[in-house]
């Protein structure tokens, strides 16, 4: 675990200290806090406290040598740059969290049940790169979410353009991150970023490996993203245009029918269903909702027509799990499971 | 002020408690309070206390027989179903807050900047209900704010489809309103009625008075509305097509530009600037901006161009104050200063 | 179970679903909601959905025929005084969360690890009463975490007096409860009949059944009860006076040590640690300890010298586990355990 | 005003804006800012904007040679050792805010209605430290708080002890100050040095000055400070004994018929009542009275038996008006007007 401090680094390790696959062999740290017993250094935030084992753990600095097959990074962005790539080139398997590589045209950006075949680039990664390891990212919270909602929706039909607007959950900006004055009483219209990021990786997400190079979706995708008083779970308003018009009750069908390799592999972090389809008026919300599938489903609610664009929904899912630390696992899972890394 | 005791009705009376044109003549309530002392009955939530000499009135039943001029209405639905078109039929000029009346086909939906022309059909609402008073209404918080930053845009190019998504706060559902456990780390991603309202009221504002009867503006217009945990400011994401194509520079020069009969005549309640535009990035935001203009401003932030739709931009306005009743004071204050009340 | 669709019920519902020892015989409401599923009536407010098989339940009227020997009770106070004697007359064991019969004379006020020996008054309640059921209250939310923590100092040393001002989370006052307008950037300094009961029961719970009569701990407690926006979990700030005056590492080391008979019985509820212990300085949080030990124990933080009274810390701990339902189960498992019912 | 960028810097301005006694001279921060435009280098954050005319002020670096007879300190603590002392010998009178010479044995920590005499402390001030200027504290903002609701009531009966557990705001601890993930569905039961503070600084505050030195008034003082998810406000429970025991009414009384110079002087940012008394069962509350008398007030309610100690009630204040800015404003007012600077 690189990074291992943060709230994402935090949430990882709540997701793997019983893993029945994986085992925490290290954790990393800047070098500053190298050699410290992680408990004492973490401030943790996660409910249920920290696991003793876990805290007994003695941090060690991110180095090319640490003794660990998969890595899962959480590194912040400039020591992303500096230790992903050496890793990887040192044979390790790194599944990031943070931008840095995402876009990258040897990169997979992958969710697991949307784009496994994306996964073929780590060929050419490693060929290009002259690596023994790899890299494989998975996407912004937000990204993750839509395009889990948009894929099934996206192979039936075809998308011919999204106008979206996030409310997103004040642990996605981490630990300290959002000031309390910016969010109570408050929502803040802005994210630095972040809708240029989602806009983006949709369309890595739903695009192709062609063999040579990723060819994203070519989707006029239309983002705002807002910060709004919410602990986790990101909330996304959808409207989008399908091929063919279907009702709304086709679209309906088509998300809850929707499974990957996740699922048909059962694999130990994938939810039985990865979207879930709410009929309640006023569903889904965060804190009835975001747990659902233990964190790892996209819920989606308030399928109807939209007089604009053709069909609207509301999609919700937990920021920190299937938006950031469990697609990782799940990632790690999956081509593991395809003896791919 | 009919139903002075309610949430609006309280913002009713701190606006008029020191106006200038008009008196607080009379308080009504249900039969069950008429009698009592104002101050002992209302629990009032406004911060900086309720007024002494308005706390000293005496609250009296709603009948035709009150003695004003001038009726701002905060009844409940049923009560302004019962009570509005006796009292206008009694002479008294109803400005009704409640959207009992807003889509009567003689009755105008009015922002006083943005269809003073409107007005002109209370000649055939008095000719064909036998009326010497007459019903004003004004609409929906969220119409009332999304329409005063479109109205100069449609005015310009016109709009030919939007799509708008509401963060709405929790004064707009009145007291007791919303449940806290709703509102706490929480979105509830849908309003009952409400987009319904938006819609198709927004249209009303922004079509035309024919002269017999009113035509609505034909856009097609997307609501979702959600309710966010915020105390007084409803935000809106709004995309849009606007003929033409213009650049957001002219969009937002636009709306700067924005006056209307209220800043001609310098009505009491008159915004200087019906529409603050923002350059910062990260506004409009409630806690910040909704008092801008004493909450009579619809202020717009963020305008830039919409991959999808052409134009974007964030919208905050103040709900109790110009979406509720400081828009029914300007109102009668137009009507007022122009004689036709 | 009693009162099936309200907070509590839920709780109590979600704890019972896998309950080892007891069954989800019958779920009764009020009599316009019998005979419906439970799933179609009942606004279900906790996280990860309602339990399928409960959700399938039918509901039925509270009468004296229900078949089921334990009965919980979360009636509200009227239904509560209309049915739970009826029920125990008629042969049932009630476990009631309702003040109605808490401080009635033959009825024990019980916290399973506290006050056991008080169930010894269900004889002479049986045989005054005439009833071959009994009923079993627990107390209110904050003193029931209030007495966890003063158990054992009294038991130690004696408590002389205390002063305790309460923060309480907004599900303790049920859905839809508190408002969001007293909710969101407020706290609200008073709850209605909370500090007395407060006091009241703290002193029942302290004090001692001495075969005829309960002679409550003769102990002054002065409460203040505040309510914050927070959704579960109440924080506590408690100064009090204890004879000889002990270190608070004397306090900190009997807190600790706490365990009464559901630890030694093993029961199902029971937590390992009725009280947590916590020495970081920022401790106990609602959000980060609420959940410890299940929400089963009390969590106790800042134990040090008060330079008024003695000692003094804050106490955290779950309102409606083990607050409320939780605290029931764990005192119908206890006297399952003892053959006392 | 000294340290003018940080949230009680803007609390400072916005106040003194329209003063009409005092003119914004000039406005200091650090090194790094000193030469840029105030509003491009602010981050504003109070509601309803910044004035214009101070917007276009250009920062200067805090040196004893800034152009004004009475200098406001907003500075950092670290600031404000290096530069307080050196103004204040440069002939300046400085009124500061922040903690580093509240203590000082001949630095007056003034609230100008309580304890106005001990500016007679800067004759010794002057003489021993040779400086032509001065300094003056004002407390802390939930010192300043409590001392004004026990000043009257010291003065009364004298006071034996008081217990306090106070519900803070978020403002308090500036911007960013406290994280979002601490602040929504959460308390914090710690704030670091807080306690000692105001148990020091309410000693000091209720005092005398004996010609020579502080006399600290001998009250114990136990104070458990708490953060809650308020934006403005703090909100303080109190217990306290006073000799003779009197009756809350009494006690009411007392606090209603407060005055101190301020009032008798009609000084500009004098409240008319420095505490007003509420009857309402459940109040003060932040929303509803933190802007009783602009802000300038303590409010007090529930005053009612404490089994305990004697009485008990509850005193809300704005803790950046009368907490902090205010304050200060209301000291220099009150040495301008008796000549004293």
């Amino acid at each position: 675990m690189l990074g291992a401090t943060g709230t994402v680094g935090q949430r990882f390790i709540s997701l793997l200290a019983d893993h029945p696959w994986f085992e925490l062999a290290a954790l990393t740290a800047s070098d500053a806090k190298a050699g410290k017993r992680y408990g004492d250094v973490v401030r943790w935030h996660l409910p249920g406290g920290l696991p003793d084992r876990v805290a007994d753990m003695n941090l060690e600095a991110t180095r090319p040598e640490v003794d660990a097959e998969i890595c899962f990074s959480a590194l912040p962005n400039e020591a992303a740059e500096e230790h992903e790539a050496a890793l990887a080139k040192a044979g390790h398997h790194v599944f990031s969290n943070v931008r840095t590589h995402r876009m990258d045209p040897d990169v997979p950006l992958m969710i697991a049940e949307v784009n496994p075949g994306h996964a073929d680039a780590l060929e050419r990664q490693r060929r290009d790169r002259k690596w023994t390891g790899s890299i494989v990212t998975n996407g912004n919270c937000s990204a993750i979410h839509l395009t889990l909602a948009l894929a099934p929706l996206h192979q039936a039909w075809g998308i011919e353009r999204a106008v979206v607007t996030t409310l997103q959950a004040l642990s996605g900006a981490g630990y300290p991150g959002v000031a309390s004055l910016d969010a109570v009483d408050n929502v803040v219209p802005y994210i630095d970023g972040e809708e240029e990021k989602i806009e983006q990786e949709t369309r890595k997400f739903l695009g192709l490996w062609d063999g040579q190079a990723f060819v994203p979706a070519p989707i006029p995708i239309s983002v705002t993203a807002t910060r709004v008083s919410v602990r986790d779970g990101h909330t996304e308003s959808v409207s989008l245009s399908l091929r063919g018009g279907p009702h709304p009750d086709d679209v309906k069908a088509c998300l809850r029918a929707f499974r990957g390799p996740p699922q048909e592999l059962k694999l130990p972090s994938a939810p039985e269903r990865p979207i879930v389809v709410l009929e309640q008026p006023d569903r889904p919300q965060p804190v009835l909702d975001r747990d659902l599938e233990k964190g790892m489903a996209s819920v989606v609610g308030r399928v109807r027509e939209d007089p604009v664009l053709g069909v609207k929904f509301v999609v919700l899912g937990h920021n920190t799990i299937r938006g950031a630390a469990g697609a990782s696992i799940l990632n790690a899972e999956l081509l593991a499971a395809e003896d791919r890394i």
